[in-house]
């Protein structure tokens, strides 16, 4: 019976290489691939036809709204870790902070030129759902036909929300992005149902974050510090906690004492200040595992189990709870 | 005569496209290339022969050591944004902190997968240096053929040393990469030059600062903390100068009164403290028009006029000088 090992040594090539591309999970070059089907082919070898096909570029678009943002950076190293793992490139698009345009990575999956995407981001405003495409959303809704992988934000809200309580805040804010769809926004609305359950106050801010970046968070928390100050008890996401926590300093307000301030993200930024920062961590690792093994069984024209997949959360206790 | 509005109309496309194709400067789909080559073949149209070249993917490869660090995030957002301006798309590759293969790289340019290389890291071990490929270093040597794009480290050495010596310092750390060669070390030479000439005792320590990432960062200011709370100035990366910002407040001592401390790189966690910290800022912006400035140049076959550009730094003076 002929072994792959056979067909690898026809087509002088190792054995590694014949099984990426004869399972097409993986780049390989035009010419080998070529010598590899000629080689299967020849040998009689089976494999699924599907993988002859012409276009082969190994490439994942991954699709963020800004790397700046130490989430996204943190989730993007995740990514091509991960994707490098199983053979993939990975090709990066920002659709924030520049001009970008998002329709051009659907026009690129359409072409072949990406074999797959991963977004971080909403999708175009043009985007109908595509079956048979391998497209996988972190978070964020892109239709009936593409799975979701998320944290599970209604646990990290119930987290923070235990936090707060144990610390004996009974005022508490919290901010929130402007689209009240995003899954991302569980975590408000957990958080304030069970803070109000143990009579606790809470006001929320809506406020439009995808404006992202660093000087935007850190004025969105200056502008509205007036009503900060008034509370006992802060959430918002690690940059505006970080933000939160010097304004606190500088304006002399105690913390944790007078003003407990949970982060949102858990990236590394939220270990450099005094003190350390609690954090709702969320865990890129498992997230980037999730999304890319997802992606893989879409290449392989697998069936999707659950069109959402949730990643637990971790509460980590530090200096300012 | 014909002009490239006639051709556009032949081919059955916009004007901007048919300029893209001929004069390659962007992306274009392979059968609307073959179009617009044939239009103006048939109506006279004259175009530099160079462009009519098959492998024409649009893609320029960045190379960065990790996008969780702030600089480089940062650095990636302003090169994505910049390329896409000229129609290029932008693929990024980590070779630091996972395992991807800087090789891959070279592979991909060889093939014509990329159609350039913008490079934040080392080159290949066994990069020999390839005369008439595409290749833009940012800081590091890449051999004679290669051009670098470098802020004016030098100047930044100056700057932070002629700050130290304003706020009254006498005894000086800085904390330095282990790879000497590279540009980016001109600061630490330079500084330590400035503060001796005028009478300061410098400590230069040398770590491997290519083990990246927040933890690292902060775990070797935390070691070296019976050395730095000796000294009344230190200079050192965002992310380090962050943890001996946070250290000092720990441990009561205070900033800038008994220890001055400067950043270097000046990225947007920098003012997520209280004080907000000094530093010494490059311009990533700057940074990433000239090395797209120098890419697009190689892609038409221009003479490169200089080998190395130099970007000037700015010294920003806030709360720890």
């Amino acid at each position: 019976m002929t072994t792959m090992r056979d067909v690898a040594k026809k087509a002088g090539v190792g054995v590694g290489t014949v099984s990426r591309a004869l399972s097409d999970t993986g780049y390989t070059a035009k010419a080998t691939r070529e010598k590899i089907f000629a080689a299967a082919d020849e040998m009689g070898y089976a494999y699924d036809s599907a993988s002859k096909s012409p276009v082969k570029t190994g490439i994942i678009g991954v699709m963020v709204p800004l790397l700046e943002h130490p989430f996204f950076a943190k989730m993007t190293d995740c990514l091509e870790a991960e994707l490098y793992k199983h053979g993939y490139k990975c090709m990066i698009f920002n659709n924030c902070g520049n001009e970008a345009d998002p329709t051009g990575v659907i026009y690129m999956l359409d072409t072949g030129i990406l074999a797959g995407l991963i977004s971080l981001a909403d999708p175009p405003s043009d985007f109908l759902g595509r079956k048979g495409k391998a497209i996988v959303s972190m978070d964020r809704g892109w239709g009936e036909n593409v799975p979701v992988i998320r944290s599970d934000h209604a646990q990290g809200g119930r987290l923070a929300a235990e936090a707060f309580l144990e610390s004996g805040c009974r005022r508490v804010i919290q901010f929130m992005g402007a689209n009240l769809d995003a899954g991302a926004n569980d975590r408000h609305a957990v958080m304030e149902k069970v803070l109000r359950d143990n009579g606790c106050e809470v006001t929320s801010v809506r406020t439009p974050w995808n404006m992202m970046g660093y000087s935007y968070d850190r004025n969105v928390i200056r502008s509205y510090w007036n009503v900060v100050r008034e509370m006992d008890g802060c959430m918002t996401n690690d940059i505006a906690a970080l933000s939160c926590l010097s304004i606190a300093l500088e304006m002399g307000v105690r913390v944790p004492e007078e003003l407990r301030i949970i982060g949102y993200d858990g990236t590394g930024i939220t270990r450099l200040c005094h003190p350390e920062l609690s954090v709702v961590e969320q865990d890129c690792t498992a997230l980037a595992e999730a999304c890319v093994d997802r992606l893989l069984q879409l290449l392989r024209g697998e069936t999707i189990p659950e069109m959402l997949t949730l990643i637990p959360v971790k509460l980590k206790k530090r200096g300012t709870t």
